[in-house]
């Protein structure tokens, strides 16, 4: 089905078009094998390096994972659907269930490191939480994984001088979480802002995250405020981008 | 500065770390040359494959990007602040505005690519909007341009059977845009879902953005709903994410 204009591009590229449109129409689906380089040469009369070439356009994608000794294989996309406003909403957190429950669905999500520390604020932390320099945030930071990958790099941080001597400085911070501590302490969250980018991991962020090459991660910076407008935590997230899908729901 | 931890991991590896910090400090600024090879083999007492090696490493975390003959550059970014709720809003598409223009502030998106066309609904889309199969959709391709780089490609589908007619099928769509003859047409969009995903760009996709190497780009499937729950119109986006940030602002 070559066409004029498919001539003019490159014979790997072809290849890998015609693979990734059979992904896409559900011919190979996730986790199946591909053609390995063999085949393709058979299949298309190409070089080697072409089929490989061909091959790792899928893999730099994404699309597409190599197993040692075992081929190129679909990658699984199966990801978290994380909703962005339901799963703060109040009666959530309200009612002693954790923020992250809405995540999870049939799937186990779980915490598997945390540390809690008190530090000198980041600048651009201490700008927001506006902190004088010498104040100091109570800093959660945690790691998710799902299905034992891990998924969620976040860490929180949280004005000292409104959650000292609470659980929110404990590792577990007891049903409802930080949310349902603040409000005990007079903070209750009211509104939420959350601010996404995406860019590459750095190698210590794709180490911590067991990421594939060419992945991506989703940066998620989630400001809440108490009345008044009063910012109570700043969560920094970042998210294995194969892992999750985001979801915002709203009226006009 | 160097401590044991720090010896144990390749010298690129630590002098990729000591320019990351440099400017993430702000020592050097978006645009700023970075030290090149010859520089680093002075400072650092190492080979030029390990001084290059540093520098892929932060280009290829999307950090730094070489220009041609003329060095390795911090890369700048200076995105546009797509704010996903209040954009929607209807007092914006109500009185004639544009949704786009709270993405723009001060600075100038412009379409310079739009077609418009009746097409069979591919099958995802079909589903979405309750189509028949021999259902026909209103497919509207742009693509925006900021400061003469593109930035975002983006598809819209509506049924025909509820646009058949309306400056919706045509290029350009009048005052208070789509949204606004939808409303005409007893189809005013009352609620929204966005869902987000980041992965690398297809070929296609860094051809038609123009993205650097080491760029994912951030896809935002958005779901315009009219009364009682009836999706009226799917809109595909493939954003530059080195180009945007997405905000969502919302109540507990």
């Amino acid at each position: 089905m070559a066409t004029t204009d498919d001539d003019r591009r490159p014979k790997y590229q072809r290849i890998a078009d015609s693979l990734r449109e059979a992904i896409q129409s559900g011919e190979y689906g996730p986790g199946d094998r591909l053609p390995g380089e063999n085949e393709l040469m058979a299949a298309h009369g190409v070089a080697r390096m072409t089929a490989r070439q061909a091959l790792s356009v899928l893999k730099d994608e994404g699309v597409a994972e190599s197993r040692k000794g075992a081929g190129v294989f679909v990658r699984s996309f199966r990801p978290l659907r994380r909703r962005g406003i339901q799963r703060l909403a109040q009666e959530q957190w309200g009612s002693g269930r954790s923020i992250w429950s809405a995540d999870i669905e049939n799937r186990t999500l779980v915490v598997d490191q945390v540390t809690v520390s008190e530090e000198t604020a980041p600048e651009r932390i201490g700008q927001v939480l506006d902190l004088a320099d010498e104040d100091t945030v109570c800093v959660r930071r945690r790691r998710f994984v799902l299905d034992e990958k891990p998924v969620l790099l976040a860490t929180s941080y949280l004005p000292t001088s409104v959650v000292a001597g609470s659980a929110i400085t404990q590792e577990d911070t007891g049903p409802g979480g930080t949310y349902a501590r603040l409000a005990e302490l007079g903070y209750k969250p009211v509104h939420f802002r959350e601010e996404i980018r995406s860019r590459m991991p750095t190698k210590d962020e794709a180490a911590q995250l067991s990421i594939s090459a060419g992945t991506p991660v989703i940066l998620i910076c989630r400001t809440a405020f108490a009345d008044e407008g009063r910012p109570v935590e700043i969560n920094e997230m970042t998210l294995d981008a194969a892992s999750y899908i985001l979801e915002y729901d709203f009226d006009a």
